[in-house]
């Protein structure tokens, strides 16, 4: 099972992603804070925000946006709701295999589990199978892991290639996702704030009333400083059917002049303004 | 199983929707088109599309944005790869119910069948379930019509109200989606495109080079004429690094002439642009 106490790790400096061991976010933590990192798994993303909130030592990394999916609006809710700071990102290509005990072949497969999401992403993949039921699971490399323990000699999992190491699984069959530029972005979390001074990106949220131009207007205090947007999205604010919240990304860090003055002018003109964080732009990785 | 060929009703206009009868889908086409629709379920998205592009009287139905979820963009990449017109929309609020046949108990539940989305949408309710597996079923109504017609008792699907109703189910708890503010937008798609002259709005996409100031250019093609943005999101174009795509949604029609100027303008500054379509906004239904 996950663990969903820290306990006696509370004074160590533990970094908390949702799911198993040879999970997708294992793995994005693990390239960040490098091998000898203490992870830790838990359950859900509410459990990995509390776990960063609890201690300023602790860490969270959690999925924010993916290429054909688009933005984790959950993870952008949490982050709304607890004291966190985005302090780095990681982009992870994510290849999912068929993977199953040794000396079991594709043919003998009768269920194949995974994460939903997982499962979504190889549809094509799973309806050419015959014969086999597709189970959901509530988490890819969780779904190797229980094969492994219960000895299943009928069952599969799509899992990524380090979940078939983790738990001593053959890959019958390579990437088996639908689209292969799939892409996942993690974002790392911490109640300590970093202020990283080159080649920095800034996360920010903020809000507008619905009139014309209002966001043209929020738009313009990081244009008219030639501060680069580097993503947006707009979200209709829940229950407030007139204002919208925008997230933005953006080059630059608060210790440059131009980006503290276009954070003041914005505070002007928007009814809410929140910095999720500021940290350095991650490199691509492959799973 | 789901029809995949329109065979001889072609020459008649259909509206074609992902999944099976008491699909939101199919509820979303009929609450537009009316209850004497002739509704078309098949088996996937792409399917859809190209009904919808074989025939001039042909329509499609899809999903293209959750308020959880955010984009689909798999079906904006669809939207692309086919000549289609966005022509209506419906917000529908999606509310997830446990079903099984009448005289079945919660207590003698043992698998669980939906949607690998909806089982997402209810991973709070699935996971306070004792002995019970959650198995992924290829569409939320499909597993409660696969219930009703294995006549399974030890089953129960996931599905809305309106699949219990089309397949016999009672209901045994309303509302498991851990999300109640849940709403998909979708979207309707034709050959040919509308004008409509009241209450409308555009969808459009673009791409700009990466450049500072770029997008705020392009927005100010129509806040400079006071037209108002609608929806904004911003993707980074696969295979070309330092390009992103902008999903953009406006106030507004091809008939109004500080549209068609603000899109000229637009065309100058962009290296892509596309109108997706032109329709009347449409209002939120519930499921």
């Amino acid at each position: 099972m996950v663990r969903t106490s820290v306990g006696s790790m509370i004074s160590m400096p533990t970094i908390a992603y949702q799911g198993e061991p040879g999970a997708f976010s294992e793995q994005a933590a693990q390239s960040f804070f490098g091998p000898s990192a203490r992870l830790l798994p838990l359950e859900s993303f509410k459990d990995v925000f509390q776990h960063a909130a609890k201690h300023p030592a602790n860490f969270g990394i959690v999925p924010i946006e993916n290429s054909v999916y688009g933005s984790v609006h959950q993870n952008y809710d949490l982050l709304l709701r607890h004291k966190l700071f985005i302090v780095g990102e990681v982009k992870l290509r994510i290849q999912l295999h068929v993977m199953a005990l040794r000396g079991v072949s594709l043919k003998a497969i009768r269920f194949i589990y995974s994460h939903p999401q997982a499962l979504g992403q190889c549809e094509e993949f799973l309806r050419s199978l015959k014969g086999a039921s597709v189970v959901a699971y509530y988490d890819t490399a969780g779904s190797a892991k229980m094969i492994q323990e219960e000895g299943r000699r009928d069952a599969a999992a799509l899992a990524s290639a380090r979940a078939a190491q983790a738990y001593g699984l053959r890959i019958l069959r390579r990437n088996v996702e639908s689209n292969h530029h799939n892409y996942t972005r993690f974002i790392v979390l911490s109640r300590r704030a970093t202020v990283p001074t080159r080649h920095a990106k800034m996360s920010l949220v903020f809000a507008v009333k619905d009139i014309p131009g209002a966001l043209f207007k929020a738009l313009a205090v990081f244009a008219l400083r030639e501060i680069n947007l580097l993503k947006i999205e707009s979200r209709p604010l829940v229950g407030r059917p007139w204002e919208y919240l925008f997230y933005l990304d953006i080059e630059g860090t608060q210790s440059d002049e131009r980006v503290r003055q276009a954070l003041d002018h914005l505070g002007e003109l928007a009814t809410f303004v929140r910095i999720l964080g500021c940290y350095p732009a991650g490199k691509t990785i492959r799973s």
